[in-house]
């Protein structure tokens, strides 16, 4: 039995850094958020690939109880992104999208994968995204991502969705743009008011900002000497911090704070190499050694003065 | 006795922030730094100011001990500058800069200035900063703010007294022009090659990053609602943390974390107001209040997960 479901898109992505290029290699935000939330819990992935894609090169994650009987082949092309980066590695310039068999994908969840506990909602079509929500049993906790696009082209669909789930992990750009206000802590505000309990804000090499209710919590990124490439890193974040609750089985906010720590160290090897290599190969020793140190990057005495 | 000497300006600035527009109130960097260090330690500043300018205004911070026989007062007009923000506060825009008496400022230090324990030598001429440090008695912990205006021009000569300070306390955008390297650990790790022990990488609404031999440190910033005017949030910042230093007497890497953590409180004080309004008539009450609320902001627990 899963205990994670997350639904979005496996993808080939064409990538151009400062530092190199790739044609063609795995990502998507159902994979990279899958590759990093399978070191936590037992996750089945809903997504939808093309006859073009080969599925023997994402067998590693069965290892680590990954279900992907919910990846559906269908006729035609799988998703393509093509994009580059500048040396301020924020900010990502897409060449091109080819949807392919993205664009007909209606999200059908497994009848075993209805029970998860567990939900993220990548970034697909806001309906799609209430379409799975309809699918599956509660008590759930739904957590969702979004983008620019939706935003401007389904922002009545997507604050509907945002009604029914329970946090949204998404980046400050889309969080001014979702709550027309520039001030972080106060759009995040404003969207708890449609029912959120927690708004989870991605700023990129600068880490993230958690307001809920009643707290707000900071946690800077992980300091890289060497950044490769940021694609996907943001789906990693919400993969081990969806992956860590589903680990614990509880939403207090103590554990949605080691929970957005847990993110932070997963993303942090993400960008240590193109597509999802580095997290493929990555043992449990390398994660714990990684939470230790970034933990001595943060910690600080009680301030005393005379 | 002084116990931390300060060398920078005292000026005038007009600002137009998108929550409201003064013309000609206090400002400038020895200022600012002042307002701030003079919580925690026996100030003595050196600045020139013109005939125009009302002592009056600042007399306040007597009170607080800080020695203002170090101010000049020349012949001319004090040093004007004038600056605007748009929503994203994190940039100014300089409309104008007057430098008036700044122009043939030599900062003379008094006889009983010359043996502080700490320097703060603000953003000034980087040939006037070494000038500074040929005037002091050693040992003395030094640190040194610049902009990129004497990056462009006297790289050099900055690079000479670099060469000759324990601590940098710059920018994002500082730290990249002085290093020609963009990654800001490495960067922070050439500039090190110097001399400088420890390099403080302020990074506005997101925070400070320390880089010293041994360690990294991350310290998001407080997470304000309400920003009104960033103008002198950095020097204020510089104000906490090495009036805190000053305070304790130590620059072990375990103070100047604490110290960190105490200048980004300052800061978030400074830009609640115009000027040095905020700061003015704060309370040490104010200040314990909202460290132990920061404190909170960034706690988490072990992780631990199965």
């Amino acid at each position: 039995m899963i205990k994670l479901l997350v639904v979005g898109t496996v993808a080939y992505d064409s990538i151009e850094t400062p530092f190199g290029k790739v044609k063609d290699v795995l990502g998507g935000s159902a994979l990279h958020f899958t590759n990093a939330a399978s070191f936590f819990t037992d996750v089945g992935i809903v997504a939808t690939v093309g006859k073009d894609f080969d599925l023997n090169k994402i067998a590693f994650l069965k290892d680590r109880n990954v279900d992907m009987r919910g990846i559906e082949v269908d006729e035609g092309k799988t998703f393509r992104w093509e994009g580059k980066y500048g040396y301020d590695l924020n900010q990502a310039i897409t060449l091109k999208t080819e949807l392919n068999v993205v664009e007909t994908f209606k999200p059908r969840i497994p009848p075993d994968y209805r029970d998860p506990g567990f939900v993220f909602l990548a970034n697909i079509d806001p309906e799609l995204q209430s379409y799975v929500i309809d699918q599956i049993k509660f008590p759930a906790t739904v957590v969702l991502d979004t983008m620019n696009y939706w935003i401007e082209n389904k922002y009545k669909e997507l604050i509907e969705v945002i009604h029914r789930v329970d946090m949204l992990v998404i980046n400050e750009a889309e969080l001014r743009e979702i709550s027309k206000e520039h001030n972080l802590v106060k759009g995040a505000r404003k969207i708890m008011a449609y029912g959120p309990s927690c708004i989870v804000v991605k700023r990129g090499e600068y880490g993230v900002l958690m307001v809920s209710r009643n707290e707000i919590f900071l946690a800077p990124a992980y300091p890289l000497e060497d950044v490769f490439d940021p694609t996907g890193a943001g789906d990693t974040f919400a993969g081990g911090l969806v992956g860590y609750l589903a680990n614990i089985g509880d939403t207090s906010i103590e554990t949605i704070k080691q929970a957005i720590v847990m993110g932070s160290v997963m993303a942090s090897f993400n960008v240590e190499d193109f597509s999802i290599n580095r997290l493929k190969g990555l043992g449990y020793d390398e994660i714990k050694e990684r939470y230790s140190a970034f933990k001595r990057c943060l910690q600080f005495g009680d301030i005393k003065f005379k």
